[in-house]
């Protein structure tokens, strides 16, 4: 099971290879918040999101002698850039099983991780037969992207940076807003928020019709989302919660609050004018809550998430024009 | 005479108020470059730019008595919003005299800081009168852009941190690549590390056909611009290097490197895909040169300033659209 041990101990092994993004702000921000506003800024994470945390603590926590054969994972985004460049650095080889259809860039960005990508046709073969059978082939070990223990290890330094930076800023308690997804990086900030601030208190946030956490929260029991699809804020649509990280927010989660894509790409032309950081749609959704959703709020301190920048120039030119 | 004396102190006043910025990198930019390349993100400072140094050094080194009775700047730009600023958290008022046909949104920013605007007409009006009338009028104490050894000095306090921030990567020699327009902030960087990090060498970097500071490095005397618009990098376009910043850059700084538009909206593209920062353009024509000069360069290591991110959402757009 993740716990805090995990936390500090997974913080020890990626000390000197992760980047303490820093915690932004702005006065513009704060008044359209209505209170002081705190922006983790994990956008600016080696790979471009805080998956690399979450990567290198798994690579780094493996047997070094199973870690020698080999890293396995399934994604066609941040997690795969995270997994790869962990990998890399750790002189170990990766391979990604991506969708042939992925976003050449995406597919481009792995490669040159030096992770080899395995592509698969989603109509006509099944993904998990082909990872289960290389990782046989060649003893590969598979890295989830959620519901590992030593992957909401990584993703839970975030929480520990968060309540040391917030310490520096007189903060005494806040809601700390995060994007979810599968739950990982927001499972992880609270175990870690439970023992370093407890006064802090995470609230998942989500896009609109991809409320599952929210959802599932509300009612007690896992909720599915009807499609996996059909969002802007494609880092995070997942089925579910995970089976680990929901009961971990189940005990430590306030309610999660759901944003808008037109909240969304408002978020990033703010992040853009205000903070002059680069910020993904999923990534952006804790800051358009933090933002917009002043209502669902209790604390007046709040600090959002900035999980992501891996964003096409095309998609962030297009919240420029219509929110800049 | 600015000195390293006065960094030091400067430094201790602006502890707790400016924002240290991070020591940013990505592979992909290694491998352009074609040698270690890391990137001080001063766009993240507070006001956007590397100008809040200067203004709180400048301000904070006032005698209470003098500045209680507030300050006066004439900028359009980064400066105006980087006094304002630091006026406004000393609880001081500041007056800024902006050309009446300056972009409503600089002239928007810099009021939001509580600063008094006074426009007046390019053609017809005499900013210095106007200027000095006030300041007697009122008692203000002008702070100047760049020649003024208080203002020196606070820009020089990022050149502390990068030899703090460098000795952390490992590096023991570097070429610090700076943005120059008056050269305040390259003057005060070379006085920080010819004390800091005696192995590093500042090189100025300019916008073609602004490139005063480059042939004043290699005539051996200060040579004037033949414009001063007429250049995407509206931030850096100054007549000619300071009188007091030119000595200093004699005695310390490498030769200029100058670079085109296009270099500088590539440049910004590259800084929003592999960094996830927002630069402006005069703020990214010592990344330019770093990425695209490395005939010019000879350490192994180049350290390049993003000394902005004040850059209108089209502007930005546009390097995204032709470079992204």
């Amino acid at each position: 099971m993740a716990s805090i041990e995990m936390i500090v101990a997974a913080r020890a092994r990626l000390r000197g290879h992760i980047r303490r993004t820093p915690l932004l702000s702005s006065p513009f921000l704060n008044e359209i918040a209505g209170r002081r506003l705190f922006v983790k800024a994990e956008c600016l994470q080696h790979s471009g999101s805080f998956k690399f945390r979450g990567g290198w603590s798994a690579v780094s926590g493996l047997d070094p002698a199973v870690r020698a054969r080999g890293v396995i994972a399934f994604s066609s985004g941040n997690h795969a850039q995270g997994v790869a460049l962990a990998a890399k650095l750790h002189g170990v080889p990766s391979v990604i099983i991506m969708p042939s259809d992925a976003p050449k860039l995406k597919i481009d960005n792995t490669r040159a991780f030096d992770a080899e990508v395995v592509l698969y046709d989603r109509a006509n073969e099944d993904r998990d037969e082909i990872g289960a059978r290389l990782s046989a082939e060649r003893g590969l070990t598979l890295i989830k992207p959620f519901d590992e223990p030593l992957v909401i290890a990584g993703q839970g330094t975030t929480g520990l940076e968060i309540s040391e930076q917030a310490e520096d800023e007189g903060v005494k308690s806040a809601e700390v807003l995060v994007p979810c997804g599968g739950g990982g990086l927001t499972s992880g900030i609270a175990l870690a928020l439970e023992a370093s601030a407890p006064s802090f208190r995470v609230r998942p946030c989500e896009p609109e019709n991809f409320d599952d956490t929210t959802r599932s929260l509300a009612s007690g029991r896992i909720e599915r989302n009807a499609s996996i699809s059909g969002s802007i804020c494609d880092a995070i649509l997942t089925p579910q919660p995970g089976t680990i990280t929901f009961p971990i927010l189940e005990r430590l989660a306030g309610a999660g609050i759901v944003v808008t894509e037109e909240e969304v790409l408002r978020a990033m032309a703010l992040a853009f004018a205000r903070l002059k950081i680069v910020v993904e749609p999923g990534g952006a959704v804790a800051l358009a809550a933090a933002l917009f959703h002043g209502g669902a709020l209790e604390s007046d301190n709040v600090i959002a998430v900035t999980s992501g920048g891996n964003v096409d120039a095309h998609i962030f030119a297009k919240a420029l024009e219509r929110f800049g």
